[in-house]
């Protein structure tokens, strides 16, 4: 029987929502591997709507929900009603939707807080030994709620390849591991049943990115 | 030297823009080959912007390069800048905006128009022998504007796998050589240096569309 993934979502476009190659990359390796992708998004208000050409933030007013269905190609459903039962697995992509729609991250840093719907169902997951997918930035809210957990987001040195290499020292910070890994790589933590990989926090070509992610889907459905 | 590939995007969502894991294909597997993207949209209203949970039309209004710079993570031009001479290929993803904001395929079919800037575009490519690569709905566009050519949008018998069949259809009637093909294969018109696949108007696991546009990419740099 097909393993069923949840992929929690928090928007649709990488300066607001979610990375959309991030995405896209999951749910190709999902289905690559036979596996059945569930796909979910809080039904809130963006933290903002941003131009994607300017880089700077709009007047407008979206939703998590209605913008992540568009990655979704309509097929969602609101995270208030994901049920750990009977799904083997979660998904987390990047972008800074993650940090800023199901946490605080972008505002906050290592202060930040995650939404108690988030948190809910990355305990859920967790409390059931089903493994977690995590890509780019969303590795800080595992950093945040499982102290001590290892997580990667790539390097911990600043250059060109890694502009947001100070993330790794925010989750040293906060008690865990960081473990520096190539793009192409992935770090699993055992115990905690977390797959992580840098994705976009590297400044790497597109395929790169889209691969790394195939070796985390890979790892979690092993773990599933 | 890389070759250049011009990606024309209509929006960010399958119901008003550009199909956001066509868009993504088309940028991995030009990474992947060494090619470099160069992406661009139109700088106009979308036709309007639909509720990707709904599946209905909502009051507000967007734009067509500000929604497309969220595929293009921000790295996007004005299409009325493109300039053919420099770039070695074009590449027109799918998704209902190429029936909505490049063309009034989606109110009037066969009798619709193509914008003058795509248009434009689309001849400045096939004029200069340069090869064009088109998938899912985007074929239209030249069935509409190049009498004669070859193209495939997948099969046309309409079934729950190929639930936009009528299309291949209406493309006939426009005196063009619908060829019937899997999502998995491309149709070349090597007089017309036309590379098509169906991707999205294949009812298919999402993991089949992105390899049919990763096959469909090859052969436009193959001819470029």
């Amino acid at each position: 029987m097909a393993k069923r993934v949840a992929v929690v979502l928090a928007g649709c476009g990488v300066f607001d929502g979610s990375e959309i190659h991030e995405a896209s990359a999951v749910l190709v390796h999902l289905s690559r591997e036979g596996a059945q992708a569930e796909v979910y998004a809080p039904n809130i208000p963006q933290m903002h709507v941003v131009d994607h050409v300017k880089g700077q933030p709009t007047p407008e007013q979206r939703n998590v929900l209605v913008e992540s269905a568009r990655i979704a190609r309509g097929n969602i459903k609101d995270l208030a009603t994901l049920d750990v039962k009977g799904l083997d697995a979660l998904i987390i992509p990047g972008g800074f939707g993650v940090a800023k729609n199901l946490s605080t991250w972008a505002t906050q840093g290592k202060n930040c807080s995650v939404s108690k719907e988030v948190e809910d169902v990355l305990r859920a997951f967790h409390a059931a030994h089903k493994p977690i997918g995590l890509c780019c930035i969303s590795p800080v809210l595992a950093a945040k709620i499982f102290p001590g957990c290892e997580v990667t987001v790539g390097h911990d040195t600043e250059c060109e390849q890694w502009p947001y290499a100070k993330t790794a020292e925010a989750m040293r910070e906060l008690g865990c591991r960081h473990v520096n890994s190539q793009v192409s790589e992935v770090h699993v933590d055992a115990r905690n049943r977390l797959v992580s990989t840098s994705a976009f926090m590297c400044n790497a070509p597109i395929h790169h990115v889209h691969d790394g992610i195939g070796k985390m889907v890979r790892e979690v459905l092993r773990l599933a």
